[in-house]
């Protein structure tokens, strides 16, 4: 197993909380997993927390064991190159802002060059990060970015898929951090073919869903009911599941979101793709205990984040829960050891 | 107490099915309880179902006593006007559509005329009735219009809310059934005002809470995020909600919605509103375990209804569930109680 590289996200944020307090948690959950940070920032945040963390810091990827778990295992690789700032916990810094994007984009560099197995995200503060340059939505778009450089994607349109899972549900988005209003435009026929794609390749690949069942959610109430209330599900969704499932992929017409989230219906399926955030996001944070975790499908590595944001007004303190960092890192490696047995099976074809 | 009055809706749809079997599995629920339709209906339908019903059918409400539940009581007001025509189970006519109406209506007129105390209504085959002349996009419309027509109403703009209610949950809805790309442009800011004035007035008197607290949902995204994505949670909602609070209604701000139905949120609130249909379905159906209730808010009497269609294809078989029209006869015999205790606290002062 190659190392899961966690990235804490906003130094002031809950991100080295949820870090400190899974390790403490779940020692045995960080085997091969490495924080990419300054040790710095997690003592800090110990020490306001009143705990007592063992840290090793490297600056190197390559010279590192993290198969023990007697300590917390950082790489550092602003070492050379980047300052390290103090952290005014709660108060996030455009000083830190380098370093965090800096953090993100070795650790995806890692991944994409094959000497990481995943990365798992920490929550950041986007605004921060934008003021000082940063010119995407999120993490996911960066990411993407990256992986677009090194990687000939087929599909500029939609080359990622943002999904939820929890243990109850896996939801996929067709579209994610766009105004409501705005939503009917957005989407195309194209872009829900791609997005099928994507979902059926990965719960195939990352997932190890031999033969994965899609729940398709309409668009309007009682999904459009024959066009009365809104005709997407007639013009854009149905001719673009007509060709999915002409190319194999088992999927579901689209069905009245309400009725596709009740219990017996739910259940059918491997994932359930939404035409917008509120309808994937309501369901599966409301039938989660805090142990959902956002996935990014359709990229050339594994990254999975936890499902909230920094939590500014809490950090250091005792309420802060680590339940979806731990989710993320078990998921994570859960993907990386599927993708070691797929790999294994086809070498011994 | 008076007179609990259950439509069945359209007869060739399972509404007999729902009435049949809970009376068979809670008849002591069916005190005072009557069904305004045509007894063969529901003998016919028990016939079906290998059921074995005893039936009073009478033709004026003033002459019923429905205190004792050794049999179903029927209220068939057709029996001088409409011929009662055979029902083909799971094909709706046109021929019963006038007697379905009818039903509805005759019930209605018992509510607001004080002899009845509240109307549980079964699910209608919408489309037929429609095609008969009935031009009303449901039930709610029609039993507004037929308030309006009897009562003197604030405001005709949103003169009812559409809650559902579950033992987990209240939503109540801004817009109901209209295509998403609509949702946006029909918001304002009076009809908020009005329904926080709705759903706060029957939280009170119909639920008896004595300082009711409301979740509101954001339109967009994480509430638009300061604006990023949508502006309607600035320029439409909050406006509105500053009002409401001025006027003494206990409302957050526009949050999240799918932080607000998460499980430690949800619980603060006697109800939350949503901005549209599935916002507030996809949670309610998703914890509900069939035992959602529809309630129509901001009428001068008492309707609950089953939240269910008619199954077309489901008639006669044993899968039909009647949990959600056990809960919404129990839920208006609740409401009328509240009323009574209400009405007796009032002249005691």
């Amino acid at each position: 197993m190659k190392p899961l590289l966690i990235t804490l996200g906003e130094p002031a944020g809950i991100g080295s909380d949820c870090i400190i307090r899974a390790w403490q948690q779940s020692p045995l959950l960080f085997k091969h997993c490495i924080i990419v940070a300054p040790a710095i920032w997690l003592t800090q945040r110990a020490t306001l927390m009143g705990m007592e963390i063992s840290i090793e810091e490297h600056s190197e990827l390559q010279h590192m064991d993290a198969s023990k778990q007697h300590s917390l295992h950082c790489w550092n690789p602003l070492a050379a190159t980047i300052a390290v700032t103090p952290v005014t916990p709660g108060s996030p810094s455009a000083i830190t802002a380098a370093a965090v994007v800096a953090c993100i984009e070795v650790a995806a560099l890692a991944c994409l060059d094959g000497s990481a197995a995943a990365i798992i995200t920490g929550p950041i503060e986007k605004a921060v990060l934008r003021r000082s340059g940063f010119n995407f939505p999120g993490h996911t778009e960066f990411l993407a970015y990256l992986a677009r450089a090194r990687v000939d994607l087929a599909c500029d349109q939609m080359d990622h898929v943002m999904m939820l899972a929890s243990k109850q549900l896996r939801v996929a988005l067709l579209t994610t951090h766009i105004a409501m209003s705005d939503v009917a435009a957005s989407l195309s026929q194209e872009a829900t073919l791609h997005c099928l794609h994507i979902v059926d390749h990965d719960l195939r690949h990352r997932f190890g869903i031999k033969k994965p069942s899609i729940g398709f959610c309409g668009l309007n109430p009682h999904a459009g009911e024959q066009g009365h209330f809104g005709r997407e599900e007639i013009e854009i969704l149905s001719p673009a599941i007509s060709l999915a499932r002409e190319q194999g992929i088992l999927v579901t017409s689209p069905l009245p979101a309400d009725t596709l989230f009740s219990g017996p219906m739910r259940e059918q399926f491997d994932a359930i793709i939404c035409c917008y955030h509120d309808q994937a996001l309501i369901p599966i944070k409301a039938l989660s205990f805090g142990d959902a975790v956002n996935i990014t499908l359709g990229l050339p590595f594994i990254r999975t984040s936890v499902d909230h944001g920094t939590a500014l007004d809490r950090v250091g303190l005792d309420t802060v829960s680590c339940s979806s960092m731990l989710a993320a890192i078990e998921m994570a490696r859960t993907m990386a050891e599927i993708k070691i047995q797929e790999r294994n099976s086809s070498d011994s074809h």
